[in-house]
């Protein structure tokens, strides 16, 4: 099985899909630029997007659902947005046998449509907030696409949120950001900088977006999450406005906030290796595999004993499953759930039952233990909790490394391999540089090193003296600058 | 509210429409033939969708994604397939600004986009059953649609599974039958009637389309289910074949099974009345509304005492909330909760603080007690446990009165009114007849009356003699007619 995958040091992007393909998470589709999810991509997807579901239900969002087709003109009603999305849609023109008389777009994300009901649903200061999410599948046509990361159809949730004030709309945009981030780090493992993006990074239509960043394997940064202020916006473009506390007339202030399948992207490339997909726990399928080694004439007893463990796994409310296919060698299986990257193996022979000690392997590091059988569901937790942080401190460790503050444009040619662009190699990661604030900055680093400006992390913005990095003018903010995704 | 809604007596049609928009279940949308489903109708929609989903689980079924386009040359691998949905087809002909080299259509079911990976998977009988479910929206180009009911996007789920044997994918038809049968009887409590479709009523691609079909309250029947044995008719399309255990090439055998939003019109259909929605507890978003009465003196013991009374029903795992809005009185409130179908309603004023008494009152029957508030969380489960199976028991009496045992045409045009077409009442429900098997008998029928063949009935097929009801010619099935939605 391991030698299906390219080391991620000959190529990355090979390594990358391989684990995707021969961990079965997803394939190719005959429709351009679409992917299919297999079941085994599935049920990490359900796994993220339960956790993201329970945590939008707690903060007072319930779910609902819009239409997948948008009136060609409702786009067209948001002059940025439609700027925005315009080149990525997909339209219907005939519908039923018939030719339509005003196009559908696909959704490529659903401001419109929703802000055209909440024009019929919102009179009043007491219809507010409305606190509305949607599990939606939208569409943006891409001509270069990438397994999870970028692909023209993805599954995705999107908040649709309308408030009295801005003061509660902001307050609202950066609540989300902090689920995102919380649910990101701690059930996904993976370390993310929030900040906000650069105008010209920024959502179509939306007055400020804020992002959580993650840092691949490959130092690249991978945008995991965005949140919106929208302003007025989409209230004035559907003349949204709502009887005030103090009797006026105003116009509903506004977030939208998503994450996407994209995030099973970000999980693979984070954690894994050469040996395969490397998982949280609290993503895995199964937490744990157990390999019964037998011969034939242990093979009964074995067996009899791997359902026992797997009972007391299973009561403990651990996700265990046990191989027991006669078709294949146990050293065949090992790496084959190594590829799959469920994070506790325990192998099971019959002088391990004699001495009544298991064989317990754990998928990130490596380490093998033999551990007493008497308690094995506690040491299994015990082992799944210690691989969920290690991973999530791995993964920071890696980033700090790989994260530096660069002074001047020499620093940042440098740091970002201008000289030998084309290799995937040839750059340092993030750079934390000041900026003066102008989109010419940006789009010229941008061409010399293929470097975007990520965000400016929040809570890095004090005290803000220097030149800016690229063209010496004052700077006004801190910025993280990386190539990415 | 509840002079908001129009009697059932008056217009059917138009009660099923006044409690769908004034209980906020759904609303219409700005695209043709779409809905939106607001957040207390898609409550109701995920409580299905959790139960089917952990019975498809159950019975070893996995999740996975497949692309919404669909190339237009799929659908015509099959013959019957793309003649019955050709008609109701959704086209996108431009994407990334570019007019498409092959057009696609928005998926109107999957089985073709599915089979043609089902090809790259399948190999051997190793590979063998493939058991996959993907939850997603499809759009089947409607002019006549109805909330929840007939509309052209909607959400369901889709079953596609691929055997080694015809034996073993009828098995899993019938199965997955029956798990319908099952969560539609005791979770949605609306008995149905599990048949199999004539040929004209099939699947189109379908050996054989099996159903479950349910009665309403105006006697119309529903189809709320269908789970078709497609024979190898997808794997001769898409060409899939597998090594059999003897060593030889075979193609695979196959099931598709489906249930969509319209089961929520089902349930609205079945259960409520002129107040407005009644639900069962297992559906409902709250099984119990607490409504405090007081008066300014006691608002604070009575709103304390509400609170603890919730957390005491919270903690027995009751989903319950209290209303204590002061900007409408009591008597709105209770009407309000009743349109909204809010199983239990529980009143709390100052005496019967004192006397440690509760008000208790159910929706479904408008039953009011006291009880005594000692153990409110037991009595309250014990009256929602009665409320879900007298709900089940009752729609059963109702579809008992409403079939009838009918000899011969003129029984039949009596029964359907054939006389006063045109006025809903003028049909008796559902009839129960000997039918000679010809399409041109239910074709007759239902240009006399309106009147379709719904199924003929599992286990009710035994010793058929006599004749066809419509035609007179030696009967070879039992048939259930009925209009139908």
């Amino acid at each position: 099985m391991a030698d299906k995958i390219t080391p991620k040091e000959v190529d990355y992007s090979q390594w990358y899909i391989d684990i995707v393909l021969n961990a079965k998470l997803a394939d190719y589709s005959p429709v351009k630029g679409s992917m299919v999810i297999r079941p085994r991509g599935f049920a990490i997807w359900e796994r993220i997007r339960d956790e993201f579901d329970r945590r939008f239900k707690e903060t007072g969002h319930q779910n609902a659902y819009f239409p997948l087709l948008i009136p060609m003109s409702f786009l067209e009603k948001e002059a940025e947005h439609v700027e925005g999305f315009a080149p990525e849609l997909a339209v219907v023109t005939h519908g039923g046998g018939e030719k339509l008389e005003e196009p559908y777009c696909i959704r490529p994300t659903s401001e419109t449509i929703i802000w055209s009901k909440y024009k019929d649903w919102i009179q009043s200061w007491r219809d507010l907030p409305l606190l509305i999410n949607q599990w939606a599948n939208v569409l943006r046509w891409e001509k270069r696409t990438r397994l999870f990361l970028r692909t023209s159809e993805f599954l995705w949730q999107e908040g649709h949120t309308a408030h009295e004030t801005e003061a509660e709309a902001v307050e609202e945009t950066l609540r989300m950001l902090e689920v995102y981030r919380d649910v990101v780090e701690r059930h996904l493992c993976i370390p993310v900088v929030t900040g906000i993006k650069s105008e010209s990074e920024k959502f179509a239509g939306a007055v400020q977006t804020y992002c959580i960043e993650a840092m691949m394997q490959d130092r690249k940064a991978l945008q995991a999450g965005t949140s919106h202020f929208l302003g007025q916006n989409f209230a004035k473009a559907f003349d949204v406005k709502f009887q005030t506390r103090a009797g006026s007339l105003d116009y509903v202030w506004a977030t939208s906030w998503g994450v996407s399948t994209r995030l099973v992207g970000a999980v693979i490339m984070t954690h894994s290796d050469d040996k395969g997909l490397v998982l949280p726990p609290s993503l895995a399928p199964e937490e744990v595999v157990i390999v019964p080694i037998y011969k034939n004439d242990t093979k009964a007893s074995v067996l009899a004993y791997a359902d026992k463990i797997s009972a007391e796994l299973n009561a403990a409310g651990i996700r265990v499953v046990v191989d027991s296919d006669d078709s294949s060698s146990p050293g065949w299986k090992f790496a084959e759930w190594e590829m799959r990257g469920t994070p506790l193996r325990i192998e099971i022979g019959p002088r391990d039952m004699q001495s009544e000690k298991l064989v317990l392997v754990r998928r990130d590091s490596g380490e093998k233990k033999f551990v007493p059988a008497a308690d094995t569901a506690g040491t299994a937790k015990e082992a799944l909790a210690d691989i969920q942080k290690k991973l999530y401190e791995k993964a920071k460790v890696f980033r700090l490394e790989h994260t530096q503050d660069v002074a001047d444009l020499p620093g940042l040619l440098d740091y970002f391999g201008a000289e030998g662009m084309g290799t995937a190699d040839a750059h340092g990661g993030f750079a934390r540089a000041l900026w003066c604030g102008s989109a010419a900055c940006e789009a010229d680093l941008k061409a010399r090193t293929k470097a975007t400006l990520r965000c400016m992390p929040l809570g890095d913005q004090e005290g803000i003296q220097g030149k800016c990095a690229i063209c010496g003018a004052p700077a006004k903010h801190r910025a993280l600058f990386a190539r990415n995704y």
